[in-house]
């Protein structure tokens, strides 16, 4: 048995038939368990976002077919099955474009059909474990995933995030973050830098949260700060999850990943892309052919929250201006003129009154 | 005579014996003049950063002390300029650090002395005359630098711009900001990506809210999108106001400055610093000497605005993803190892039940 550092079981079975889930929703500032047991509760948990992130809706939905199977009153295992497929199918339709929602609805119709030969209860048997089976490869997966990244870090690295890849979004552990809590288990020290991630800031509302709770050092910054964080040399490596890989490697995450790779690039740090194989795109040769969307102005012009958008408890570095180094600047443009490299002999051309003799 | 497309006067006098300025605690959401009579207002009006931008700071204490001059009664210079003193050093104790205040605060003091052998009615001409030519003199050194900038830019150019350095900080035009607005005098087109700016969104309170006033086209990004904005070919140059300026040309600037610096060496976009001489700092060799200022974590936790950041017809591009180039990826971490450029080989190593034969 793994010990646990998350401390935040996002999915569980409750007492009696019912899931118990962590509301997303009201993270950072309340942390509020649900107990659902009726379909439309079910439901609005995935519509509401209640629970979210891809793997975390997949078990969701696998932990709560299992608990709607118990309730279901039939004579034999077609009337069953008809049933439990109507659910199934309403569950599904509570988010069409998450593919992990339909795969491991698919997962427990195929579980009810090998079993269809057996009594209603050892269908429902076979239901529950298929969904902690569901739930157990997740996490053996994000373990895996979160053992080859730690490999590259040392003890004592300051390592950079973006963005939310971690266990609520997950099953345990997560992936882009998952190294982290593997090494809080393990007794490596770490010092995760966790960026903000405008514009809805899943960063300072998830990420912190996550690593606050499980008591992994961490700070927050402003997305902007990621380049004064690496130059002051806090940073040994940056690692993110992803969304979907191109066959070249080029890798699609949350917008602003670039620009940390790019940074990471600069500074001569290491930037490491965690995910599943599933994220890889065997079909998608380069970034190229992969669309980015488009999301609504307000998420900018407005804030997300209005409350507080991380725990109290949660450091911050908060430097107000950074230097930007001369060999970056094509042209220092002053009222008598444009300065160029070298600045100093630039300078003291157009400013001599400035300079001894 | 001056075409002002900026529409924002932030400092003028009024009718009668008042200073007229723009609240800036107000804008966006609301274009709030005030008028100015007393010393305790004037004080108030940069206190509460109801005027703020050192240059403008610098412009409104002449202003100020000029109205105020008209309401000195005193039967003689030495009289006069005792009161006037007061008043003076009242103004200038309103924010300690601002060195342009207290430089313009003394050079009215200077312009009193000069005329003190002329009659009051003489010297508080002059002193209006002052203020008047400090004003004036900001404009030309804003024009100056915006006319040397825009030389740098093309008819059709996209240009990210960082924080505000813009009309309402100086007098008119700006400095990091100037090149938009004569260019839009000029009637040649541009269009600017304007970064929010966090944690206190100087791009989308002011910056965004002057160029839409000015009718300069401009979109509000994240900061965290200038990556996405720079790949997909909008920007052909970066322009940013600037703090300080070292002798090697290293520049402070808001954090996130050098970021973007980062990025626009990355995509081959000339980055430009704009500001007066006034700001380089011949005593100091690099940008290493600079102290960076740390400001108070709640910035970070909690949002400055709760209201709308932006006016409402700001235009926003909000893309959630972005697609990072493989050449920037030390490593792509699954669940069955670490995979390694060139990507597509380590791939079918790893996944060959992906790839036909």
């Amino acid at each position: 048995m793994l010990q646990d550092v998350t401390h935040v079981e996002n999915i569980r079975f409750g007492d009696g038939n019912s899931v118990v889930i962590i509301d997303q929703t009201k993270l950072p500032n309340e942390t509020v368990y649900l107990t659902l047991t009726t379909p439309k509760e079910m439901y609005d948990a995935i519509y509401l976002l209640q629970v979210r992130g891809a793997p975390a809706i997949g078990i969701f939905a696998a932990y709560s077919l299992s608990v709607l199977a118990n309730g279901i009153d039939a004579p034999d295992f077609d009337a069953f099955f008809a049933k439990f497929r109507e659910l199934g199918d309403y569950l599904d339709s509570s988010r069409p474009t998450a593919v992990n929602l339909h795969r491991m609805v698919t997962r427990m119709y195929d579980a009810a059909l090998a079993h269809r030969a057996e009594s209603l209860d050892g269908v429902r048997k076979a239901l529950r474990d298929e969904a902690v089976a569901i739930r157990d490869e997740d996490i053996d997966m994000c373990r895996r995933i979160s053992e080859y990244g730690l490999s590259q870090l040392q003890d004592g690295d300051g390592v950079l995030t973006h963005c939310n890849a971690g266990p609520l979004a997950t099953s345990r552990y997560g992936t882009g973050q998952g190294p982290f809590y593997l090494a809080k288990e393990k007794g490596m020290n770490l010092h995760v830098y966790c960026d903000e991630t405008r514009p809805l800031l899943q960063g300072a509302r998830l990420t912190s949260y996550e690593l606050q709770k499980a008591g992994v050092p961490c700070t927050l910054i402003c997305d902007n700060m990621a380049s004064l964080v690496m130059k002051q040399g806090k940073v040994q490596a940056c690692m993110v999850g992803c969304d979907r890989v191109a066959l070249n490697g080029d890798a699609a995450n949350k917008i602003g990943t670039s620009g940390v790779a790019i940074l990471a690039k600069y500074y001569g740090i290491p930037f490491y892309v965690l995910g599943p194989s599933t994220t890889i795109d065997f079909a998608c040769e380069t970034g190229d052919d992969i669309e980015i969307e488009e999301r609504k102005p307000s998420e900018i012009r407005e804030m997300f929250y209005e409350k507080p958008m991380a725990l109290p408890e949660v450091e911050c570095f908060n430097p107000a201006f950074d230097v930007t180094d001369h060999e970056l600047i094509a042209g220092i443009v002053t009222e008598r003129g444009i300065c160029r490299a070298p600045y100093r002999e630039s300078f003291e051309a157009m400013f001599p009154e400035h300079f001894a003799k």
